[in-house]
């Protein structure tokens, strides 16, 4: 039987990824509150905002002042997300510890979802990349559809491959695949990871899935199974899918957190404390977490 | 990496254990609508209704009346739960093609749920399924709790074992092993598996597994890496959870078959008609199908 890995680390998305993509706008306040509560869970990897104009992305407006709101804790990184330039201009007196920058393996999503060709966001990138660092400031890149496309349907690993070059040539100094929509399953999933690997360290390579069709843990076991040990995940399931209305988002933080519980790995994450953060923002949002585990404790609970 | 099985079989256990755990009793006719719209999509496998007494469980009273009116398939086998001779004697002139007897694992369920210990609840089935076979009908055996246990907490594999030794020793032909209350995941679920490949066949032996925390996917997952291939599921995720109100119960029937469809396995199952069948049901209890490959499918046609 594979050993997998003794630790994971765990990168909560849902303050970024997770509220960008739901209907409500969330108060700067809340947004803090939600940072807070997932440090005193123990998380120690943050996406907090993204520096995208207010025009795309109306959710993510107040983001230099969530920055300015949040704790720091020694010992926690806070990452935002950056689209270009100007974006990276807004971020830096905010002081990321990481910066995220991003691009599709799907030429089609690329097309419709930015407007431009993969090679031409990766190539946008590369002073973005290089600022950053100048800065001091580590990159992650996400890799989105990695596995699938809303658009093409099937991506092939070697359509993977092709950008995790793109990223490595300019300098992104972490790579984040990522199944967008979540069609994902284990073997398909392998394929897309093996890829990455060929390219970045496995400290450098973390797995992003979203639970659109229940795979998001089973494709995170697969990972495991190739000693990946970084994941994203966004507390209480936030975020929807903009592809399927009506469906599910980001794998809930609590769901990983219980997998590996159970499979004896150490997270340094307090299950208890990471349920009472998913039921403050989903108090706020005015309805149940997307969470299973969520969910049953909360149920278990009431008694 | 290991080689998964090239053909799973799926048991929908919807119209039995799903429909026996939900608040709204379904009528008959639906009830036989379901069937008929599993058996439309490729199932071959259906656990039909139970004969157990209708004060305790008043959703399947009707349980003659549906073996009377479901349409019996050529090929299809349909199976009856039955909890004691007397059950067994109102089953047989239904003509089920299988009958499922069941045992826990853990002593304290055994108190709680049935009111006598592991060795008493076995020692009352030993007749049942001696008659079942003089009638030359196959015994499945529900092993319940193989991994954890709402009022023991931890079920060992030794536990386990013990029960899976006393099943056979009554000529239950195929062990099903439940995570019950779904708090399994894959190398616990490994292990109470590996107990039950000691005494009985890869082909005899299923995973039947409540998605309560989430986990049933990936379990299934690491059932596969063993070799196992039967499992039963719920369509639309019938079914809730008794030990934690709210939460979700039988792993949905829809996202198995995502699953195993994505790895390449043949299921003989088609996942459209199997949302059909999943929307219909759904629809007759008034909510959204617990499935998220279902939701996710349905929200799609909606566009």
């Amino acid at each position: 039987m594979t050993t997998l890995p003794a630790r994971v680390t765990l990168v909560d998305v849902g303050p970024r990824d997770g509220l960008q993509n739901e209907k409500e706008t969330v108060s700067t306040a809340d947004k803090a509150k939600l940072v807070s509560l997932l440090q005193d869970a123990g998380l120690k990897e943050i996406e907090v905002t993204s520096f995208v104009s207010p025009k795309w992305v109306p959710q993510m407006a107040d983001n230099t002042a969530v920055m300015a709101a949040i704790e720091r804790r020694p010992g926690v990184r806070h990452s935002v997300l950056v689209p270009n330039m100007k974006g990276l201009e807004g971020a830096l007196p905010t002081r990321p510890d990481e910066i995220v920058v991003f691009a599709a393996a799907s030429e089609a999503f690329s097309q419709k979802n930015i407007n431009c060709s993969i090679a031409e966001s990766i190539e946008r990138f590369a002073p973005v990349v290089a600022s950053a660092h100048e800065a001091g400031i580590k990159v992650r890149g996400a890799l989105s559809c990695a596995v699938g496309c809303p658009y093409q349907g099937e991506v092939t690993p070697d359509e993977v491959e092709r950008v995790v070059r793109l990223m490595r040539d300019i300098g992104v100094d972490h790579l984040g695949v990522a199944d967008t929509i979540g069609v994902g399953t284990p073997r398909k999933v392998q394929a897309a990871m093996e890829r990455a690997l060929k390219h970045y360290p496995l400290v450098e390579v973390s797995g992003h899935f979203h639970d659109t069709y229940g795979q998001a843990l089973t494709n995170i076991y697969a990972c495991l199974e190739l000693g990946i040990h970084t994941f994203d995940a966004s507390v209480a399931g936030l975020g929807g899918c903009p592809y399927a209305k009506g469906a599910t988002g980001n794998v809930a933080t609590e769901d990983v957190v219980f997998l590996l519980s159970g499979l004896g790995i150490d997270t340094g994450i307090d299950l208890d404390k990471l349920v009472d953060a998913g039921a403050f923002i989903s108090g706020v949002l005015g309805r149940p977490p997307v969470s299973r585990v969520g969910k049953a404790i909360l149920a278990k609970r009431k008694g």
